[in-house]
């Protein structure tokens, strides 16, 4: 950085004032709504409400992928008016809570006409995800268009390519429309930044959207998308989804493209970056995964494995065609104790399950505080040389707090800084976790002998968060989700029921394990965190991706026949 | 380290000595041999004419892969037999180029005996490799035998627990006997260490066997065995391969397990290390890597892609069927330029090809020297930290060259240690393999408008190295195949000719690109060289192992019916 630049003309603020202006100006003007009442807290019935959407554009909002894509493709309904509808209500939603960064309706609308004019000129389409408007998070990058990733220094710095994935949905026939908030260094599991603001949980506006892709999983909540694409490398795709009431999908690293986005500790390839799928169904996730893997991914990114869809394994060939399947629930790691609003859902997955014929035994975590630590170290590793490389340039404060009104210099124990650590000691640490992982996968292989199906436990149910969305500033660590991160496993988030204060009853206090368990004890409050939305993992070994998504919509139908 | 650790009882020397006599006494003495002529230079042919070997042991030994399973698996040649035939090759090869490290024939005799008792009892074999012996460089470990890597301090230190690809070689129904010798911290490419000195190349025992897996290279060459199993992070399968005229095979990483051994620069993950075979012919390197891909290795390793053995990609379905391939062909890297015997290799591979009905055009480098310069950065990232660990225990001096009798201080500048990396020094180093990487793969899918085929080149033809062995002590950096496994790229190495001085005369100087490429010219002594061997690297995409093979046969076909 030349001296020039850390000693900016225009202030960050001004920076900051100057981009929500031109934010603004893409918000067409006959979408904008009045103040909503200071009453309300849930606000996902209000675009059903205001007049502004068609009923044609209720009816296609409120369709699932399967739906709309069959009618794209049929010409039941034009991409012109499809992108309208979610785009209009994307708009609304972001009103509402706050959820997008890049407006680019005008340029998608234009991309719609397309879409539409060459099915129309040649009776096919041009490919499996036609016509279909696809909502992003602000990392990914569409060549001409900002993704500051909440970053002041970074605004006014078009990005000079396409994501690999953004050609991808792009060679699939996806209509980009919105890019979505995400918070500040991405290392956290709520939405806040300097640039953007906050996302707000659309359930219930005074609790977190989650984070870190926390605008996609608030705008999907609300329907403003159908689809979207988040990253994930802790829990960043898993936990929004959880706390928004949406399905996601974490892959294992290497199958979804994620060259030529933008990123928080770039280059840090320990424990990789994930691309993957936020949706209003389960369908809506197989559709993405489907037309990704389909599509020669590592043709446009050389570090995605070359393994295509797999239809077998999808048709779970490798474990008894699904007929009858072991789950291992983990019903608390031993260092949090989930809340009884998540220990009810796990109770409903089981009886689910066992009710639809499978098989459910408890799953005995393995060295999860040790898999946790092992990844934490890695992450800071770098003693926040790559954080302050985003915020010091335009002089931004880095975030250390995310409650609403913190004193800056408050830090809370799991964002403290760390002393950087040398190459040498890095390589230490992935000696570490091979070691820990290999003990990990060990234990899974040796459950053959008690699933009662004769194969290791086909997949793991596990709490995403220990809690639900909590009030703004209050989520710690996110160590349900990173575990299954450090072991690269693909993971899916199911949404299963809400809150309910007459059923989620506190128990008496339990032998506390630490301060951060207790802390989480106290937190609950079954009558503030009512209607909260309540979602699960259910993990697979690794590169298991399409035997994830067959198994999540078996849990997924399970749930639904209880 | 406790104090007591580093300030040895007994010196590195005698540690070394008791080694060495402890190896001795695994030697069966009536398998020892009186030294050979001062004058010989090839030993080639020596074990042929000892009369240790029956008329059936030369058989056996001179057999290919294919042949010994199908006769061990039809009981035509017990496993016994076998391994008796291959251990005592082993030893008379070991008294003439010192290539082995542990010896365990007794281990080996006794599992022999129990895998023909089993074939004679069930009348089925155990895996596809049953009764076969099978070589593995001494980075393996097997439960019980050191693996010291040549470090003295590791002496006396026996594996705890098998490694990973060894289970695997285990349920295979191989028999392992032998372990091979390495070079001191494996990042060289000539094979000494001071436990157990150094590894001479059988084609002329004043020329260096290549490394670091040149213990496997030298034996295998001399066919005391047909099939080992190497290691390459640089070239280490490669460069012993082409040195010693044998066949090599390095995977991308990922695909063959490499959990549970010992190594070099461990937990360095930038670059992986992977296991591979080495074989007198590809057909034993397809035996190798169809046994392992086909046993699910993601369950030993779960570093390991969940990418079975794929026969269509063996049958070449992405590459047209295999009927009409392109090929480039890398003459020169641009900054060392090939001795003439490997540009006339790559001219007979152009010529064989052409003939074979396959498209051949020139393949254009790019930003080789600074996917090189990438690499090497990430090897010296943690400033010999590593290496020091190894030897400073014992007392042992860290080679600086592998010249016979050279001034210990006198250190090459490619093995010039540098200051320590930081982690998020290292991270940036990633970011600028990220983009190397990108752009060598756009070059390469870009060259379907000029392949003739409709499709990007299928493999590139390149040399191994730029010269052949050399005398001991003259190696440098291992550019030619460094790139390759920067780019992770699957790499078959295959024996094509062997110098001679009246073809391979030395061309004018051309115009030096730096004071390595001269060097290289001034060494080049076609008399001095002749009849060493000279191999090629034929290299495919990431995770295109079945389809290098097979493209890999055809070249080999191609050139045997020159």
């Amino acid at each position: 950085m030349s001296s020039s630049d850390s000693t900016p003309q225009v202030s960050w603020e001004d920076k900051v004032k100057a981009k929500r202006h031109e934010q603004q100006q893409f918000v067409p003007s006959e979408w904008m709504i009045s103040p909503i009442g200071d009453n309300i807290t849930n606000v996902l019935d209000i675009p059903n409400n205001l007049g502004l959407l068609s009923p044609n554009e209720l009816q296609i909002t409120a369709s699932d992928v399967s739906t709309l894509l069959r009618n794209l493709s049929t010409s039941v309904w034009s991409s012109v008016e499809v992108t309208t509808a979610f785009a209009k209500r994307a708009i609304i939603a972001h009103q509402l809570t706050n959820c997008l960064t890049e407006i680019f309706v005008d340029d998608a609308l234009k991309r719609a006409a397309e879409l539409d004019e060459h099915l129309k000129q040649t009776g096919s389409v041009v490919g499996p995800l036609h016509g279909l408007p696809i909502s992003l998070k602000d990392q990914f990058c569409i060549k001409g268009i900002d993704a500051t990733m909440g970053y002041v220094a970074w605004i006014g710095k078009p990005a000079q390519r396409d994501s690999a994935i953004v050609k991808l949905l792009i060679q699939s026939g996806a209509v980009l429309y919105v890019k979505t908030n995400v918070p500040q260094t991405l290392m956290w599991g709520e939405t806040l930044n300097n640039v953007f603001g906050r996302t707000l949980n659309p359930h219930n506006i005074g609790f977190t959207s989650g984070g870190s892709t926390g605008g996609e999983g608030s705008l999907i909540a609300q329907r403003g998308s159908v689809l979207g694409v988040g990253t994930d490398i802790a829990g960043s795709i898993r936990i929004p989804s959880h706390y928004n009431g949406v399905y996601g999908f974490k892959p294992s690293t290497q199958r979804v493209p994620t060259f030529g986005m933008v990123n928080s500790l770039d280059g840090q390839d320990s424990i990789g970056t994930t691309a993957g799928p936020l949706s209003v169904s389960i369908e809506g996730l197989k559709h993405f995964m489907q037309a990704v893997l389909s599509s020669r991914p590592w043709m446009v990114d050389p570090n995605v494995i070359r393994k295509p869809w797999d239809q077998d394994a999808y048709e779970l060939k490798e474990h008894g065609n699904g007929q009858k399947l072991c789950f291992g629930i983990l019903w608390d790691d031993g260092h949090l104790k989930p809340h009884p609003p998540i220990n009810r859902a796990l109770q409903m997955a089981k009886q689910a399950l066992e009710k639809a014929g499978h098989n459910v035994i408890d799953w005995v975590p393995q060295n999860h505080r040790e898999l946790n630590a092992n990844a934490r170290s890695i992450f800071l590793a770098d003693g926040s040389a790559d954080y302050l490389s985003g915020t010091t340039p335009s002089g931004e404060p880095l975030l250390y707090s995310m409650k609403p009104g913190a004193d800056p210099n408050e830090i809370p124990p799991f964002r403290k800084p760390r002393q950087p650590l040398s190459a040498f000691e890095l390589w230490q640490l992935h000696k570490e976790r091979r070691e820990l992982r290999q003990k990990y996968f060990d234990h899974w292989n040796a459950t053959d002998g008690v699933s009662g199906t004769g194969r290791p436990v086909d997949a793991i149910i596990a709490p995403a968060m220990p809690y639900t969305a909590l009030p703004h500033g209050m989520t710690g660590p996110a160590t349900y989700t990173l575990v299954m991160s450090t072991l690269d496993c693909p993971s899916l988030t199911i949404p299963v029921t809400k809150v309910d204060p007459a059923l989620d009853i506190q128990p008496p206090p339990h032998e506390f394990r630490g301060s951060d368990d207790e802390d989480l004890y106290n937190i609950y409050d079954a009558e503030r965190f009512a209607g909260m939305p309540v979602g699960l993992q259910l993990v697979g070994q690794r590169h298991e991706e399409e035997a994830v998504l067959a198994m999540g919509a078996i849990l997924d139908d399970a749930l639904k026949s209880l």
